[in-house]
């Protein structure tokens, strides 16, 4: 049912209300509404594959490029790792209600912090419909209410998952609103969301640049910016190849439509002359064009030449830009420039060299001889996530439960005053 | 010197380079700083009250209150007072570079989490001028650089106690540029720093409804609010009035200005008849305007009646609402839909009502027992306090050195791919 304005307000009161409810649902509760919810996804693979086909037909028909149709795309493989998704949410620690510290003061008052719910969540995101499952999963398991707004292009898949998980939710004795979509193509409407400051605790934007522009310019209501991954390898003076070369292939090649991969390839002029060749090589072998500066093109000719626009684009796709620097400092000084603080990397075995730059490079995940495809709550190893933050205010890189909570003091007193 | 819009986007750069330096500037340093800021302040007492005295002019001319003109007004005393806190800083262990957990996965990285700085942060305060160095100390020692936009009433006082204290800062070799005032009353800058994105990293802005709303309409960088406080006492049916009574009016009376005072009285309807007589008469004798529902009128017929704003207002005055509920459920309906999430308390002796008054009203603060007056830094133990974060995101509650950094994460291998 395709809602407006008005309903969007009506569906945030439901889920302030559901918000209050769910905050006290004890973690059994929690569980048990997850692996519900997991298996009614399993029993209507059927219902879920229809209605992504509508999806899938209507996005050839708008001329949506093949990597696009991919990821949106639902099998039953897909459907399956939904549901084990949710299993898996089910099996972590519940972050509420967790006791951070809780100390006497001289007075005798008791001060403590308790992990709580931030209340309701709003997620913004595009094409793949299992972060439906998956968001609504986090949130739930961490006791806040959420407003979904998934991609136009996957409306109908979104709405199907979306009932099923709530139904799910409800039937296993959870407020009705804990898990709601916003079904609309209306882009109004998530301007609307950004500015529903009584019913939206946090705004969670999952998308491109220009999402992230949106935001900027129109929300009020306190959002975790994620996903935007302008990302680096640097090779050092003191790199080891043998090291170096397999690092950036990986983060280059393995997956080059994700957030964690590189866009540019930073190499010291000393080891620019022996690395530049062999990594070129690689990387044409691997499909990769390759953009370079004055330097690096006076070394390896064939390979195109970059513009001013290349340092601060992000390609995901195929593409890498390539610069010479003189040292680890300008590394360190052209990543913090150019980059968006999402995961960079730096190859060497030099000690100082290395504890430079992890000091120095200003972003929420920063690597020494390991490829940037590791940030990743999966990876590093609290679970499924909701997105890689990469602002600064209040969760910073992979997003797990705890980061979909806040904190209040608890005080217990016998009567004290000041 | 009076700063414009152009000026303004130069300090922001600045604030950034010294950013980038403060970040890694040691501990040591940065205690000396901070001693040497609070020598340079005492040495300069005279001329401080001597720009204070054009303030208070200028004020008086104005025609500000006089509780603004005691805020605004300096002394020995207060100065004294300035630079102890700085003292207090330096004393207080540096949150930067603390790693908070560090875990090696199956695979052989390492991964953690350090502390750090923000990078820049904008604080946009009011009258007292004693918060130009507070904020500037807080600043300096969690690594920060910081951009002050004081009160137009307080610009000559912090004119001068931003140069005295930025100069000794740099005079112990910390970065020209970590401490800057926005040199200016014009109020399009306030709005200016809220769009500054590319040179600070997070704003604070401290000041009353007026401003919130100017932040929540034109703010594009992150911001945590602070210090609106619409707080409650809950008188319990199975409250100790031997403990209520003094909570009530410590809560209320001892410094009705600030924003963890008691804006709102809230009493079980079974020990209303018994309650309410006896904490009217202690209010009034205190000097309290009460402000009452129906039913609280019909106990004490000689209470104003309150009006329905009255729920929602923060007088931060001798004044005080009161109303009859029916059990502690409507007490924390009631506080969740009117209170602002700041600091909140029940009076009871009833194991159960106290721990679902705790668990359930969302503030920053929860009390049992104790008077709300203590939502406060040094009361809490964490020393200073940059302010009170009536927000989720980020920080809640007081905000010490801890709030004013961001963390990292920072993973070690030895090649690893994905």
């Amino acid at each position: 049912m395709i809602i407006d304005a008005q309903k969007l307000i009506e569906q945030g009161k439901m889920a302030r209300q559901a918000a209050r409810i769910l905050a006290s649902a004890n973690t059994i509760q929690k569980n048990n509404a997850l692996i519900k919810m997991a298996e009614c996804l399993e029993k209507s693979a059927a219902e879920i594959i229809a209605a992504n086909r509508l999806d899938l037909e209507a996005g050839r028909e708008m001329g949506l490029t093949s990597s696009l149709l991919e990821r949106l795309t639902l099998d039953e493989g897909r459907i399956a790792g939904m549901a084990e998704g949710l299993r898996e949410i089910s099996a972590l620690p519940d972050p509420v209600g967790e006791v951070l510290e809780i100390n006497r003061r001289p007075n005798g008052l008791e001060v403590g912090r308790i992990r709580t719910p931030m209340g309701v969540i709003g997620i913004i995101y595009e094409s793949r419909p299992n972060v439906t499952a998956d968001a609504a999963g986090l949130c739930l398991k961490s006791g806040n209410a959420i407003l979904l707004r998934g991609g136009e292009e996957a409306l109908h898949s979104n709405r199907v998952i979306a009932r099923i998980i709530a139904e799910a939710a409800v039937s296993s004795g959870l407020p009705a609103g804990a898990i709601q979509l916003v079904d609309s193509p209306d882009r109004q409407l998530v301007i609307q969301m950004m500015q529903m400051n009584d019913y939206i605790d946090c705004l969670i934007p999952r998308g491109g640049a220009g999402l992230k522009k949106t935001v900027m310019a129109n929300a009020s209501v306190p959002y975790i910016m994620t996903g935007m991954g302008n990302c680096h390898v640097y090779i050092d003076e003191f790199a080891d190849f043998n090291k170096a070369r397999p690092i950036v292939i990986n983060a280059k090649v393995q997956r080059p439509s994700v957030c964690n991969a590189i866009e540019n390839l930073l190499v010291h002029q000393a080891v620019a002359r022996d690395f530049l060749p062999l990594i070129a090589e690689e990387l044409r072998e691997a499909g990769v064009e390759i953009r370079g500066c004055q330097t690096s093109k006076a070394v390896v000719p064939w390979i195109l030449e970059a513009s001013a626009a290349d340092w601060a684009e992000e390609y995901l796709d195929l593409i890498i830009a390539v610069k010479v620097v003189e040292d680890v400092d300008q590394a360190i000084e052209h990543i913090n420039k150019y980059g968006t603080g999402h995961s960079e990397a730096i190859v060497s075995e030099n000690y100082t060299n290395v504890r430079r730059f992890m000091r120095a490079v200003d972003a929420a995940a920063v690597y020494a001889n390991a490829s940037t495809r590791f940030t990743d709550g999966n990876e590093f190893g609290f679970g499924a996530e909701m997105g890689i933050s990469t602002q600064k205010l209040h969760a910073r890189g992979p997003m797990g439960l705890r980061e979909l909570t806040t904190t209040k003091f608890i005080v217990y007193g016998d009567g004290q005053i000041r």
